[in-house]
C-alpha cells in the first residue's frame, strides 16, 4: 500500500485505475466534495490521528491508502511507436515525483526503472509528482537484461554524446537517464544506441536530472 | 552573510568574486584541500559545533560563511543582447536553487526576483543551486516598475499563449516565470509582449516552474 495526501492528489487517484482501500480525512473536511461514485471507505479521524499518518510537516485534511499496482512487464508489445523514460539509479525523491510529473505532461505512460531507483510510492516522491503517478506506469526490473529484449532505439544522456537539437529521435525509443552524481553506469552505457548530449553555454558541472529528463521529453 | 556547506560548493565560492568572511571545518578535513590562494580566515571546530551551524541533515565538513553581495542595478545597460531570467514570486527553495543551476549552464548570468521570491541565499537554495549561485547574479526588485525600464521583450509562461516551438525569441529578452501555484500575477501579466506556451500532450495540471524555465532557456 502507499499513501495520496491532499484533496487534489486523492481526487486524482480516485478517477484513476488505482485500488484505493480508505479514505482518512479529519473533521472540518467534506467527504461529499470527493464525489466518490466507487464504494470506498471513509474514515473520520482526529488531527492528532491524522499527524501521526501523514509523511508531512503540515499534514492536508484527506489521505488514501492505496494499493501499490502490478503493470504489465514493459516489452517490445507494449512500448512500440512511443517513447518511455527509463531511469538508472535516480535516488531523490524530488526528482522521481518531477519526472513522473513531466512524463505525465508530454504523454509519457510508462517509466522503467532500475531496482535501485528511489521507489515511486515513497510519500515524497507520490507528493512531488502531483497526482500525475495516477497516470503513469512505473516499473521496476533488472535494465541491462530487460533493456535488449526491448529491441528499441536507448537515446542516452551523455556528456559526450550528440547535440540533442540535432538528434533525429524518430518516433520510438527509450530515454536513459543515470544517477545525480555518477550518471549512467558503464554497464548500461554499451546499451545506448544514440548518446545525446544537451550542451553547455555557461560553466554549471551538470544539469539536475529531472531537468535534463525534460529537455529529452520536450525534443 | 550567507552559508556554503560542503567541499565543492566552498571552493566554487572561493574561485569566484564574492567576499569569504570565513571557512570552518572539522577535524578531518585537510583546508589545503581548498588551494586558498586568497587571505581567508580558517576555523577548525567539532562535530558538535558543525551540526549547530548545519542547515542540513547530514553536515558535511567543511562550511564557509560568505558576504550577500551587493550587484549593480539590473537594467537596459546591462542586460541587453541577452537573456535573463525573471521570476515571479517563486517560493520553493528547490525550485530556486535548480533554476540557478540551469542558468549557469544556459550561460544566463542574471535572474531577476519579485521581492516576494524565495531568499537566493536560504541555506536550501545554496544548496540546491551545486554552486551556481557563484556564478549567477540573483536580484531582488519590484518587478512592475522595474520591467518597463528595461525596454526589452518580455516572454511569459502562459497556458494560452503561443507554441515555444515556434516562437522567435530574437536574441534578447527576459523569460517571465510565475509562482508555482498562481503562475505569474495580473499586474505582470499586462507586461507580457510574448505569451509563450509549452504544448501539454497528457494530462498534468501544469508542469514544476523549474522544468518550464529550463525549457524556455534551452529554446
Amino acid at each position: 500500500m502507499f499513501l495520496a495526501e491532499g484533496y487534489k492528489s486523492v481526487v486524482e487517484f480516485i478517477d484513476s485505475s488505482y485500488q484505493v482501500e480508505g479514505i482518512y480525512h479529519t473533521a472540518p473536511f467534506d467527504p461529499k466534495m470527493l464525489n466518490l461514485s466507487r464504494n470506498i471507505n471513509l474514515y473520520a479521524i482526529s488531527a492528532t490521528e491524522m499527524q501521526k499518518i501523514s509523511g508531512l510537516k503540515t499534514p492536508q485534511d484527506v489521505i488514501a491508502v492505496i494499493a501499490i499496482p502490478q503493470w504489465p512487464k514493459p516489452g517490445n508489445n507494449n512500448l512500440k511507436e512511443k517513447f518511455s523514460i527509463v531511469l538508472d539509479g535516480v535516488q531523490d525523491p524530488g526528482n522521481m515525483g518531477t519526472i513522473i510529473r513531466t512524463a505525465d505532461w508530454f504523454g509519457i505512460t510508462d517509466i522503467i526503472c532500475s531496482t535501485d531507483t528511489v521507489d515511486a510510492y515513497n510519500p515524497k516522491v507520490v507528493q512531488a509528482s502531483m497526482g500525475s503517478l495516477s497516470r503513469v506506469r512505473v516499473h521496476y526490473t533488472e535494465l541491462a537484461t530487460a533493456l535488449p529484449k526491448m529491441n528499441l532505439p536507448v537515446f542516452g544522456a551523455m556528456l559526450d554524446g550528440g547535440v540533442i537539437y540535432k538528434t533525429d529521435f524518430g518516433n520510438e525509443g527509450l530515454l536513459l537517464m543515470g544517477n545525480e552524481g555518477n550518471g549512467i553506469r558503464p554497464g548500461l552505457q554499451k546499451l545506448i544506441t544514440v548518446a545525446v548530449t544537451i550542451p553547455r553555454v555557461g560553466k554549471a558541472e551538470s544539469l539536475n536530472v529531472g531537468i535534463a529528463t525534460a529537455l529529452f521529453c520536450s525534443e
